[in-house]
């Protein structure tokens, strides 16, 4: 395909739309002024239906695409990107699981070698000049095809939506472009909400502007199967990761669980603030590092967390091609073979209950010996050894003072 | 006092008691077997009634000993050891504020001073062999009045609670000891809960177990005054920290906020698991969190979590002596110059939910540029530049990669 | 004088004039072309002889200054830098003294304080478009006179040597411009040497790179005296930090002593490499290091590590002024309590040895007990508790995998 | 072999042994005194010439060992440890590649090994009470043959040089036991050197301590060959990693080459001071940190260190079993996929230069732009633009800071 486009006399130019009013503004505009030939791109991680996805395709061919593509690439975003969120038990500053900006990344790194694969002389994508998503989706281009010329229309004329939707009314594109109050962003691992309160510090987002709506009341108990550290299973019933998500965010969102608002500082270095819908990931990532705390000693979970916690924090801030996210990745991995069992999630309206764990590498049942019990294993004399031996350097410390001060 | 003690001819022994089964035990088999003087003290932080204390009193001198101290150490457990777990946000395995293991430290450290000052030839603690407090006991004893001789009846003679309820009947001693399902702990900085459930891995405490009933069920507002750190008022009264803490534990409780069961690592190095109540720590650790996330730098609150889990670690682990302790106090005190300002929190049944926050340092609310907005400070040509040098590297090593391989 | 010179219907304008081409074409060019009053200013930190400074100054009046300054700034940047790397023993990747970055960040931070002072409207440096240097100034003249608008005629040009040079010429200033081979940068804490073998991975700097001959060949050997961290005395002369610094720079350097390459990563993402000859601070360095080794426990060791290391990054990569600095540093001063004491040093030719201390806070010789020595603080029987109980854990683990796997 | 024995009649005791004074005198005692079959095994990890080997065989059948068995551990000791050693570029406080340390936990763990495939009951080592080493041996045979009770009759009975020497004296035991000033220990990895002026905290070794005197004086240029981290060449010519490190302590010793002294913690929490001859390691170790830096990124450095400098020391601390430090092997040893290329050092008396690195992985030759020099990868403007946001959070909080103090 590639090869076919490279036959035309006319560069390429590769464009990441949305169906949205900047992509669609940009897709309109490049493709009447530009001698190129406009190719769409998007790369679904699980915000889109089948219906959006079909209707985006038609759009996109409308406005002046010569071809369009989706690209489901949410078994990808799940094997080369949330697998290692899990594991590292991600929560950006202790609360965000990271549910828009892993995605996004993700999506800029496919649609980067997606120009690659055809031969982009240009890659365009809509971001303003005032967030994070333009830091990521310039560096990926950068990196991996840094033959195209990036174009970024909305921030090179610092536009308004005012201006979009005149230039489209204008030039007889008769679409309707909804202005909600809130931002929204969905895909597998969370949906985002900005807007309004979030601008402020210290207003809350109402019950309103949360996109599912809370209709569950009855606590229900799930138990979560996790193999090596994965997802595997629910309830017992098999099935893999990418859909024991979105089954467990289909089970739980109704119970309003995962809600939370995040407030972090943002790649460009100021701080931001956003809600966030996320029960599926909350919920896995609560039972995971429960596992864990059961089967990894304490220090696997130290370092772990050190690492995990640089592994979320590039990730964020568009640094996952980083090689050392690569050396991370090879720890946490190893890291995970004896993560395997099953935890009991109790589901209540905005909360769940962790009741517990089972598992064949669970270490507080191993055999050895239980805290707070007799047993054969060591002695009260083995711990009066232990501390003797353990306040050495700090008896040693008093005394280096005590006689010389 | 403690030279009229040295004049005795007999040595001194001070006995940390509670009032309990092990340590009735060893006060009236040590005062009578061993040719000692008794003192037994109790270090109160947070967990005993007047009318307790002075029923601890009585016990004791009942029981043999010489004199009873009662130390109230409420105010220098929070200065020394509970306003720095606060400014570290320290929940160890994200979980457990310390609720047990830094009061149990502290009682040791005052017991230990109290010892030294007293002259004593011997220390007693009536620890088992089989847990965390017996660590905690020795090793401030050793490191603190090393001059002094550790006896622990209980540890060394493997003695179960029907040798010594039996060993006291059998002495005359006629005391109906309660024996309760659930062992619990309650201090200032929370209430632990042990035993039955949480012996498995797979069972939650049931409701009974939780030592505060759930009665309050409409949602309340509260607002957290912060100084530099510290909770210095409560919906805008100002108070003291230690009462701050009292009153928003009397506030909470009664919602069932803060229960939750935290599975460890011992100083022994088997797992553990334990219930707690925290309401009040949970709450004023969330609050001062997120006061932080607004107030400091982003590479403030990367250190400041690096270094606070270790200070939480070496709390819990009977290492708080250690000189590192004091140097990663300066650093944390340093850092709360600005964390200053009001959280508003809204208490629900078994949760809380954090508002907001209002800050004259508010990082997000400066007047520089606001996220997602346009604004004067920068443009989208300054973050292309940015994004370009900041992917050199990764340019350098994708083409040192590329050409050589 | 901030007030005289606002009195000047022409806005101010400070130039950071070192009387190199660079900056002399930059006064030259600017004091011609704009309607601004000229004012330079060179910040001492080490690098110039009261002769040159001389010099410096009467070029700067007869180029088209209004006024010169020269800030003496040695005492300022040990106080609020040099300190710092001490007792945080900063060698970058395990090799480098921040010879010249600490001192051009230093710099570009005092010229920052006089523009503020002056109420300069323009603040010009005269760094090129391809290094560390020019984001150090920027960074520092953003943040601290953010109402100065930064000119940068050599960046901004893209001018060359050649360039500059001519036009000089043909403004009829007559100035040799000697073109060596290698660019020094001088400094109180360090020399570095760049050019010609070091833009190469695989040459060493050949003997007459190096700025200082080694003439001393017989060894010698001196006392270093550090109080609390601080170097405050040689061979039992007392002097301040900045004297003995200069002292056994002196000493030192003609032992060829300190002479290094440094391999590292610049601001701007690509790697480079630098000579330098740091005899004093290679030799403080390591002696405060054993010192510390000594006096300081194991985990005060660890955690200065820690910290230190990323204050050394941040000074390096212009981010001295991020508020966690300030944190660490109290953190470092902290730890400095007991760092006291002298050690021998021995130098040879090219090498120096460290031949050992003496602290009265020597952990060593604390009359606790002696390492591979019986004594009475503990016996083999503690060692083996001790051991049975650090292995616990292990045990666990094992037994946990064993039987269930 | 095991089978064979396990068909005795009396139980089966292995015992380390050396040759020397205390693990001689422990085998004639057991083999007489209890009811047990001797089996002595030495692990060789490179401290023993094969005559040394055939005279401790004979002399531990002289004094009663049924069977001896020489393990040549070198290759193991390498792949299972030494590698990720200089993977890491482990110097344990910036100064000791373990040469001790890391060898007699590898030699327990092959007896330990050894002890489970006999199926013996009995394990001895001849450690005393104030060491490390028993921690090392005590540590790994509860945790890999839990089963064998441990026996350690030197540090049991307390015994000093002189009751050992008697007790052989009086058993008939006729052997010239040397006594020296200093305790040597030699090995593949080091040869360390105790005695003397290292109990003091102040004096140097002499000249006659170390154990190779300096033959060599004149300068010598070698090329070490790296593959993924690996020695896998000297001068060119292809060899494997044991036999590399051989023949560079063969080359380099005579140099004075590593010699050093290093103070540190001991695992029973004092300090000790001990000096090493170490020419190979740390030749290599400082070459191969070289070639990182010139191809691993600045990240991958960072976390390198931070988890190498942990594996060091839990090597040293007898806790090389612990899981993570299997996890932190996979860290390391991904991150060495591009260390590959050689390394020019120049070999003095006392002391080696780097002359420099080639490699095809050569971030500083990778053809994308080079430091100092002007390019056409970025511009000044890129500069600016990345300073202008890198300022961005210094400038919010000088704002927050200023607006409302």
């Amino acid at each position: 395909m590639g090869k076919d486009m490279a036959n035309n006399t006319r560069p390429i130019l590769v464009l990441a739309y949305s169906g949205g009013l900047d992509t669609s503004y940009s897709l309109h505009k490049l493709s009447r002024e530009m001698e190129v030939e406009v190719h769409t791109v998007l790369v679904n991680t699980g915000g889109f239906s089948a219906e959006e996805l079909a209707q985006i395709e038609s759009r996109a061919i409308g406005l002046g695409s010569a071809t369009h593509r989706t690209l489901d690439a949410q078994e990808e975003f799940y094997n080369r990107c949330i697998r290692y969120l899990i594991y590292g038990n991600v929560l950006r500053n202790h609360t965000y699981p990271l549910s828009v900006s892993a995605e996004r990344f993700f999506q800029a790194l496919r649609i980067a070698e997606y120009a690659r694969e055809v031969g982009a002389r240009y890659v365009v994508h809509g971001s303003t000049g005032a967030g994070n998503d333009q830091v990521r989706f310039d560096m990926v281009f950068q990196v991996l095809c840094p033959e195209a010329e990036i174009i970024t229309p909305i921030r090179d004329g610092k536009l308004s939506r005012e201006e979009t939707t005149t230039y489209l009314k204008e030039n007889g594109v008769d679409i309707e472009w909804k202005k909600s109050k809130y931002s929204i962003n969905r895909g597998l691992w969370g949906t985002s909400v900005g807007g309004a309160e979030t601008l402020t510090s210290d207003k809350p987002l109402p019950e309103e502007a949360w996109p599912t709506p809370v209709t569950e009341t009855t606590p229900r108990t799930i138990l979560l199967n996790f193999e090596r550290g994965e997802l595997k299973g629910i309830d017992g019933i098999e099935m893999e990761p990418v859909k024991g998500i979105q089954e467990l965010n289909q089970i739980a969102s109704s119970y309003g669980i995962g809600r939370d608002v995040h407030v972090g500082d943002t790649i460009i270095g100021i701080k931001g603030r956003v809600g966030f819908e996320a029960a599926g990931p909350m919920i896995i990532i609560r039972s995971h590092q429960l596992l864990e705390k059961h089967t990894l000693t304490k220090w696997q979970l130290y370092w772990k967390d050190q690492l995990a916690n640089w592994y979320g924090g590039f990730t964020h801030e568009a640094l996952f091609q980083e090689p050392v996210m690569r050396d991370i990745e090879a720890f946490l991995e190893h890291s995970q073979e004896r993560v395997t069992g099953e935890v009991e999630v109790v589901l209540h309206p905005y909360r769940f209950v962790l009741n517990g764990i089972r598992s064949p590498f669970d270490l507080m049942n191993s055999g050895f010996g239980q805290y707070g019990e007799m047993n054969n294993s060591w002695s009260g004399e083995d711990v009066k050894g232990f501390t003797t031996i353990l306040s050495n350097a700090l008896q040693v410390y008093q005394n280096a003072g005590r006689e010389k001060e």
